[in-house]
C-alpha cells in the first residue's frame, strides 16, 4: 500500500536514514542520473551514507557526476532504498532483481505504476531533478556547485533545454537559481545538445535519408538498424536523443524512431505534438512515457513495426 | 556626439514622444524583429502612435507579431527614431538612406557602431528583447499576452531556445515571467526550434554531406550555394538558423556557414566555441557580431572565402 508523501515528508525519511541506496532507471537519460547524484551529494552533506546505483555502467558523457561520488563498495547495505525519475520496477532492469518495493520512489512520470512504500510524485513537473531540488532544500542542504550542475542536467535534458512544452516558470526560476549557485550551463548545454561526435552526424544523415511519412505527412518514421550502427562507427552512446529528430517536420504530430535492439526486436521512440498522446499509444503496447514522449518494445520487422504503430497512431489523430 | 542612457532615460525618451518609428535591423533575426513589436505594443499602450518598420517584408514566421500592428500609413512622420538591436547604420539597410542618425538606439552588440542621439547598450544582455523588457517595465506598461510573445520570441532564439552561454539568470527569470503573463512558450518554441519543412530538411542533408574539416576538425565549413536552394526547393526563409549546424560536431572550435548571395559573393557566418573570438574573426573582413557569433561578406569563390577565413581563424586557435 502505497503513501503518498510531499517533499517535506520523503526529506524526513531519507534524513531518518543512516545509509541510503539511489535507484537509477535502465537506459539511463540526464534526469535519473542528475537526480540520483544531486540526491546522493546532498544525503553525504548531512552526513548520511549514500550510494547511486544504475542497471549498468552510466554513460561516459555522465562521467562529471559519476565520479566524483566514487565506487560503491560491494558490502554496502544501504537501510532506505530510493529510486529516482523510475516509472515502474521493471525499468529498474537488474536493479529490481530479488527487490519486492523501494522505500520511497521520487517521480514525475504520468504512467508511474506502484512498486514503492512511499511515493513523491508530480507529474507537473517537467523533470525529477525539480522535485529533487525541493527535497534537497527540505533536507536543509544548500546548492554546491556539484548538486547545481547534477539538477541542470536533468532539468536541461528532460526538457530539451527548455525548449519543450513541459517547461513552467519554475522550470526557468529553477535553472536560474541553479546557474546562481555555480551549475556550467554553458558547458552542459554544449555537452549535451552541441557536441555530435563525427559518427553521430552520419548515422543522423543516414537515418533521416531514409525517413518516411505517413497520414499525410502526420506520422514520420526514422528507423536506425544495427547496420547502419556499424557502417558509421556509432556506439550505443551515440544514438541518445536520436529520438528527437523525428517530430521535428512540419505537419509532423507523431515522429516514430524505431530502433533495432535485438532479432526481430525493435524500441519504439514516439514523439508527438498537441493531437497525439504518446503515452496512450505506447501503453496499447505494453510501454509507457509522458503525453509527448512514450516508448515501447515491438516484435517483428521494421515494416511491421511501423505498420502496427501508425495504425494505431491513426486512431488519436 | 552619444549620449549613454538608462532604460528609465530611454523610456523617458520614448515617453515624451507623440510618435515613434522603430527600425529593425536587415535580414532580421527573433530579437530584432521581438524588439520592435515589443516597443511598438508598449508604445501604443502608452498612447503613443507607433510602427516597425523594416527593409523589406518581415519573414511569414513572424506574421503573429506583424499582423496585429497593421500598416504603417504612408504618411506617417514620427517624431522619434529608435533602432533595436542594430549594431550599426550599415545594418539599417536601406531604411538608413537619408538618415542621419536615429534618436535612440537600444542594442545588446559588442560592435554596436555610433549612429546615435541617445544609446541604451548592453553587451552583457543574451538578447535586446531583454533590454526592452525593461524599458517597458520603465514605461509602467504591463506585459499583455502579444508583448509577452514578442519579448519571448526574441529571448528564444537569440539564446537558441537558451542553450548559449551567453544565457543568464536575468534570462531564465524573464522567461518565467513571460510565461506567466501569457507568452505561449511552447508554441513559439516549436514554431522556431522544433519545426522545419521538408526542403530545410533536404538541404540540411545536403549541406552537412558537403561539410569540410580544416586544423586538423577544429574548423568546419558548411557551404550553401544558390543551386541547393534550387534544388531542395528552400526559400531564403527556409535557411534562417542553418549557421547553428556547422559548431555542433565534437572538436570543432569555430563553424563557418558560407552562404552565396550574389556573383562571387558569400555570407561568413561564424560561429565559435571557447577559444575564438567570432567578432574580431569578422571585424578583419569588415563585419562584427558577438564574441561567439559574427559575420561577414566576402568576394571571390566559395573556396577563397573558405580559405581566407580559416587562415584567420588559425591565428586565434
Amino acid at each position: 500500500m502505497t503513501k503518498t508523501v510531499d517533499a517535506r515528508e520523503a526529506a524526513g525519511l531519507l534524513g531518518d536514514a543512516s545509509s541510503a541506496l539511489i535507484l537509477t532507471h535502465k537506459n539511463p537519460d540526464g534526469d535519473t542520473v542528475g537526480s540520483g547524484f544531486a540526491l546522493c551529494a546532498a544525503l553525504r552533506k548531512r552526513g548520511i551514507t549514500a550510494h547511486v546505483a544504475g542497471e549498468k555502467p552510466f554513460p561516459k558523457r555522465y562521467d562529471f557526476l559519476c565520479e566524483p561520488m566514487g565506487e560503491r563498495p560491494a558490502d554496502f547495505k544501504p537501510n532506505l532504498v530510493v529510486s529516482v525519475d523510475t516509472a515502474s520496477k521493471k525499468l529498474l532492469g537488474a536493479l529490481g532483481d530479488g527487490l519486492d518495493e523501494v522505500d520511497l520512489a521520487i517521480d514525475h512520470h504520468a504512467s508511474h505504476e506502484d512498486y514503492q512504500k512511499n511515493l513523491l510524485l508530480r507529474q507537473g513537473s517537467a523533470s525529477c531533478c525539480e522535485i529533487v531540488a525541493d527535497v534537497i532544500d527540505a533536507l536543509g542542504v544548500s546548492f554546491d556547485g556539484y548538486i547545481a550542475d547534477a539538477l541542470f542536467t536533468g532539468i536541461s535534458t528532460d526538457t530539451g533545454c527548455f525548449r519543450y512544452p513541459n517547461t513552467t516558470p519554475s522550470t526557468h526560476r529553477l535553472a536560474a537559481r541553479l546557474i546562481e549557485c555555480g551549475a556550467r550551463s554553458g558547458e552542459l548545454n554544449r555537452l549535451f545538445f552541441e557536441t555530435k561526435s563525427r559518427a553521430r552526424l552520419a548515422l543522423e544523415l543516414e537515418a533521416m535519408r531514409g525517413i518516411r511519412f505517413f497520414e499525410n505527412g502526420a506520422v514520420s518514421v526514422v528507423t536506425i538498424t544495427k547496420g547502419m550502427l556499424g557502417e558509421t562507427g556509432c556506439t550505443g552512446e551515440d544514438v541518445e536523443g536520436i529520438t528527437a529528430l523525428s517530430r521535428c517536420i512540419e505537419g509532423v504530430e507523431a515522429g516514430v524512431t524505431l530502433r533495432e535492439i535485438g532479432d526481430s526486436l525493435y524500441k519504439a521512440s514516439v514523439r508527438t505534438n498537441a493531437r497525439v498522446d504518446a503515452s496512450a499509444v505506447c501503453a496499447s503496447f505494453g510501454g509507457g512515457g509522458h503525453v509527448r514522449a512514450g516508448g515501447c518494445e515491438l516484435r517483428g520487422t521494421a515494416e511491421e513495426a511501423a505498420s502496427v504503430l501508425v495504425a494505431r497512431i491513426r486512431e488519436e489523430l
